[in-house]
């Protein structure tokens, strides 16, 4: 079942539970069946032309918060939960949600037992996380093919969380924007604008300000570039892991734990069938007016 | 059948046709049976205090141009058309769609034929608009209880549009609004996102900016209420025409042109079953870089 626009003809997301409840998954399935978005999908659609997959989290204009699950078997996209209430960002004026399409590369992770050198801080413990700025809003759950522009340093709680900056390779722009400084060019604007919505995002739940490494400068495509590739290596070295702390099972042949169908079908029937979706927290819609 | 939060306890909503479709319409309904919005609704839902009915057309965050039909008898919510198709408007970054619940007030008419001397331009032909600045997206065809709090004169194609800047009497932060100098400070940098949104909104459909009487300044409440009671009387002039070029047809005591039941009938049936919604457009969800 498609979740919207953006879904590649090769990955099919299929959803269980209810929308905005804490049952709800989107599973991914590819030619081989029930596969992990994080461990199974490759990193690269070219690596030739540099084209990189990437999962769609969260679709731009939405609040819910949406993630792929580290922790579970074939790491469905789950909502994540605060105290066990599905967690929903706030929209910051002029903000609505999110305002680019979200999500993360597979095959990538930032070690939290690496402190990266150019930023002082240990990796966040996640895949590495992608805006993608095209005009068309992506599925929960679309793997979209893109081009990676630049990368900013959010320092979150103390943790290095690069957000790549990308864009769709079938996106009507996507010739005009090779490198970061292109961004500006083409989006007056939007990048100044993803700074202070990270900055500020967390604020109404009454949280500090998040800080950035660089001043919340953008490194260029070249920078992004060997940022992902040094994730790739610690997704790959996870992968031999005997005992980590996080679920490593995978179909790729250098995976300690390897995936079977039937461990697949076992993750997919846990969850509840598809059903209609939960009803929206009442204060979703509201605008919050940050200062500063 | 109620459209969304913020329905009046005493207005419903009857939706006909197909959401965003030339045929869909939204009718209204009251305690005497289909009424008109524009004439049947009282301006005040409380004189003494100030309240003022507003019929909502355009909910916050979407696109999709609705307007009362003042061509059509019972002037229902209808998608507003360029050539036959209907009319969305573009989303200019760093906004999403309108920024405020968007509507008018009932009995009211900026006369064409009647220069504004504070602007020096004619009015549009239409019932007043208000933008609706409370933290609930209000639905198509709600009838909110607002608090009026000043105005800016838009300038469209010569023509004076009054936009109203108003808050549901039942938001949580109306006790804490009561004139146009407090909202900046309960909501800071709507007030330029607002005159900024009404100068370029049409930018992207080929058009030029929007201009504005008193170089884009807001009026105050006081001035804004004699505004509205001008348009009121003028309202009032229209509804005594015997062959006016809008419809009048009308429940209220004093209209040349009386409602019946038949007529209401007649209006709700010409129009077809409400069925599921039209696609929307596929550029609907880009964002239009607009410099300036």
């Amino acid at each position: 079942m498609s979740t919207g626009s953006g879904d590649s003809p090769v990955y099919q997301a299929i959803e269980r539970g209810s929308l905005y409840s804490l049952d709800y998954r989107i599973f991914i399935k590819g030619p081989q069946g029930i596969v992990s978005p994080w461990h199974d999908i490759p990193l690269f659609a070219n690596k030739e032309n540099k084209v990189y997959n990437m999962i769609v989290e969260i679709p731009r204009w939405t609040n819910a918060k949406m993630e792929m699950a580290t922790k579970e078997p074939f790491s469905p996209i789950k909502q994540d939960e605060k105290k066990g209430v599905a967690r929903f960002v706030h929209n910051i004026f002029p903000h609505k949600g999110y305002i680019w399409n979200y999500g993360a590369l597979p095959q990538t992770w930032e070690d939290p037992n690496h402190v990266v050198p150019d930023t002082g801080a240990k990796g966040d413990n996640d895949p590495i996380d992608v805006i993608e700025i095209g005009s068309k809003v992506a599925g929960r759950g679309a793997v979209l093919q893109v081009k990676v522009l630049g990368t900013v340093a959010l320092i979150d709680e103390g943790e290095t969380d690069w957000k790549l900056v990308a864009i769709d390779v079938n996106d009507e722009n996507a010739d005009k924007l090779n490198d970061i400084g292109d961004v500006e060019k083409v989006y007056p604007g939007l990048l100044a604008a993803s700074v202070e919505w990270f900055r500020n995002y967390k604020i109404p739940a009454g949280k500090p300000a998040n800080e950035f490494a660089f001043n919340g400068e953008f490194k260029n495509r070249e920078y992004a570039e060997k940022v992902i590739d040094e994730t790739n290596q610690f997704w790959k070295a996870l992968m031999k892991e005997a005992n980590p702390a996080l679920n490593t099972i995978s179909r790729v042949p250098e995976a300690v734990h390897q995936a079977t169908d039937e461990a697949a079908t076992a993750a997919l029937q846990s969850t509840p069938d598809h059903g209609s979706a939960s009803a929206l927290p009442g204060d979703v819609d509201k605008w919050h007016f940050v200062q500063g």
